[in-house]
C-alpha cells in the first residue's frame, strides 16, 4: 500500500471529537487509511465516531478491519494486582 | 453448517453474567456458535464478555465475525426525533 495510515487514540471526549480526527487524518491527498484504537468503555466512543463517519461524512468510507483484544494494564495505587482490559482496533479505508 | 447457532442479547448487566451465557449456550453437544448482539455503551460489555471466555473458560474458542452498525431507535417521549445507536455483533465458533 503507497498511502499513508493514521493512528487515533480514542479516549473519554463526545465521539464527534474523533469523527473529526478522522476526516482530517484522511484529508490528505495520499491519505488511504486511519486506525482507531480503544480501550474499554471508550470501545463504544470508537464504534459511534466510525459509523458517524461513515454515514454523515464520507459515504465511501470502508471498514477494512476490526479486531478485539486482551491488554494488562499495571496495576494501580492501592491495587495489588494488574486488570485486564478489553482492547478495539477499527481500520477504516478509503476506496 | 449443521450445528445450532445462539443468540444473546448483551445489556447493562455485568460482563460475567453473560459470560456464563455464552458458556452454556456453547455447552450443548450440537452448539457450535453464538453470536453477541449489542447497542450502545453495551458494546464495551459485549467486548469484556467475548474476551473473557475466550482468555478464562473456553481457550479453542474462535472470534469467526465481528460487524459494526447503526440502528434508528424511534424517539422517546419528550423528543422529536429518532436517535441514531450504534451496534456491534461478535460470532463466536467452537474449532
Amino acid at each position: 500500500m503507497a498511502g499513508k495510515s493514521g493512528i487515533i487514540f480514542i479516549g473519554s471526549k463526545p465521539p464527534m471529537s474523533y469523527v473529526l480526527a478522522i476526516i482530517t487524518s484522511l484529508s490528505g491527498s495520499d491519505a488511504e487509511e486511519v486506525t482507531l484504537k480503544a480501550r474499554g468503555r471508550a470501545i463504544s466512543t470508537a464504534v459511534d465516531a466510525a459509523e458517524i463517519t461513515r454515514r454523515r461524512f464520507i459515504k465511501d468510507l470502508k471498514i477494512s478491519k476490526i479486531a478485539i483484544g486482551t491488554e494488562e494494564m499495571p496495576a494501580r495505587e492501592g491495587e495489588n494486582r494488574a486488570r485486564m482490559v478489553s482492547t478495539m482496533e477499527i481500520t477504516l479505508t478509503k476506496k
